[in-house]
């Protein structure tokens, strides 16, 4: 393997994360909708950090997050996102590159600071994201790097590249890329009022074969289908030809094929605590389990357990390394 | 009680906590001492932050803890210490203020950054922290309000406050108005190699009656008393005046005066994680008892409780509200 050689190549926004406990009171007095990831301007961004709970600084971002699930598996992963060269930028750096995950991505000199989620935790484990781009609206088409992509088994896409103006740019020359090299494409729909934002051009992803693994949950499967039931939508997305790997929180995850339903439960915890993440961990341990030529069904496996990991404390990256935990759980990668 | 009335006021360090796991073979290999707090450059800073896992960034600062504690207790806190108006400066004041412990100490606007302290947690939950104090060399005299000090039932001073240049000068005009008010003065050792320092000031500081209150783990008692044992230790500081609470980790925590002792056992716990913070949160718990006129035991309760609490998580905050934790244990404040 040369040294631009991947699992796992995730694309997307490049966040640090601003986390605290809050009431459900809190999400109402601020008129926040629980449960979802809306985007906010600075001025926005400084209310709520002055009125928010005691916080504390994690990196995040969803196709970030995935990357440091893979390499917690020992995979070799890497990631393409836009900081800023300031100390919130710095941070992410840090954490990703401890992380052993490739990023080289060059920072902003100039023009926003680097992104930040202003996360509240409500007492039910529940995550409300308020998410300021900043400097991840500079990511660009020429931010992929075509070596790696090239070099990459599979490359990871996040629906929120929608929101910055030439992220979308970017995702489809990646995805252009990996296709004329043999590899695969999964895209995650991140959050169901961003497939709202996007649906026509989500939908068009998949049947275009644009990407050939979708992950969603319950709720943006729904809403990318246009329908109440999820039934319906699991009918709709057997009509394509991608992998769908669909989660279902607590009652556990499921992957889709025209043919084919495979089921697990969900892996059992001690406490939830915060949900952040989640869905970013579950596609980590289910991609690394694909790049190493493991079952669908031990690919859930291994997507459950580290969700698991990290609704377990709060932030959105693994505390512990992943490769112990499955090992110890018989689950040997 | 006006504006300016606090049952504790800290004085102290105001430091950001840099923290990560760390396997016994990185300490070894960044020659770091286990279990102490080693003072560091900025190039040091450098190499040790590039070097460690993936880094959380939360708010510590040894007084600035118990404040946060007494806070979370539903207590009237404040604190004083000195960081820059920079980004890590800004995540200090965020947490601090959102935890709504008092804190207008005014920021420096130029000179070195805002303190950090890079800790390192082993598998065995101990910490080890290497800590570049950057803008806290500016704490100095100026910076302690009188009014605050005159206003708060207990001042409580860190140990660390010797390191840098004025801020011991601080320390004694604190103490020294606290005492023409008719308040308590108390003292945390805060690190064994800290005492080796500076024992002679520190015993004189019990000698004189500068303090009446000191918190010390068995380490820092016997290095204060230049003795190995920890019997002979506490037998000397019985010749004080002073009241000695003295913690012993998972073997609980006692008070001695000269004429008794007051010993409660440890809070049990389900998984010790990381112990960043013990000390300061046991002194929070049992400083907010007294300042509420309970007895030395419930003192110590409350204390434990503290601390049971911040060693189950990454971090030296608490996470979730004491005064809720304590009434749930049957101890309601």
């Amino acid at each position: 393997m040369s040294e631009k050689s991947f699992d796992v190549l995730g694309l997307g926004n490049a966040i640090v994360d601003v986390i605290a406990h809050a009431e459900d009171d809190f999400l109402a007095a601020h008129a926040l909708v629980k449960g979802a990831m809306t985007l906010i301007d600075e001025a926005r961004a400084e209310t709520l950090y002055a009125a928010m709970g005691p916080a504390q600084i994690t990196s995040g971002g969803c196709a970030a997050n995935t990357a440091a699930c893979v390499a917690s598996f020992g995979g070799r992963a890497a990631f393409i996102g836009k900081v800023k060269d300031d100390a919130l930028g710095s941070i992410f750096a840090q954490n990703i590159h401890a992380f052993g995950v490739g990023f080289e991505t060059r920072a902003a000199t100039a023009g926003p600071a680097t992104a930040r989620s202003f996360i509240m935790v409500t007492p039910d484990g529940e995550r409300t994201m308020n998410t300021y781009l900043g400097a991840c609206q500079g990511l660009g088409p020429d931010d992929v790097s075509e070596e790696m992509v090239r070099g990459s088994a599979y490359i990871y896409l996040e629906g929120y590249l929608w929101d910055p103006p030439l992220a979308k740019v970017a995702f489809r020359k990646a995805a252009r890329i990996a296709h004329a090299a043999g590899r695969k494409v999964a895209l995650t729909l991140s959050d169901a009022f961003c497939v709202d934002r996007y649906r026509d051009e989500f939908v068009d992803l998949l049947r275009s074969r644009t990407i050939d693994i979708l992950f969603a949950n319950e709720h943006e499967l729904r809403s990318l289908f246009g329908t109440a039931e999820t039934e319906a939508a699991i009918a709709a997305l057997r009509e394509t030809d991608a992998l769908g790997v669909i989660t279902y929180g607590a009652k556990g995850a499921m992957t889709v094929t025209r043919e084919e339903t495979v089921a697990v439960p969900a892996f059992p915890i001690e406490r939830l605590v915060d949900t952040t993440g989640a869905g970013d961990l579950f596609a980590g341990g289910f991609l690394f389990g694909l790049a190493r030529g493991r079952s669908e069904k031990e690919c859930l496996r291994l997507g459950a357990l580290s969700a698991a990991e990290v609704i377990q404390h709060l932030g959105a990256r693994p505390e512990r390394s992943l490769k112990e935990f499955a090992e110890q759980e018989g689950l040997a990668v």
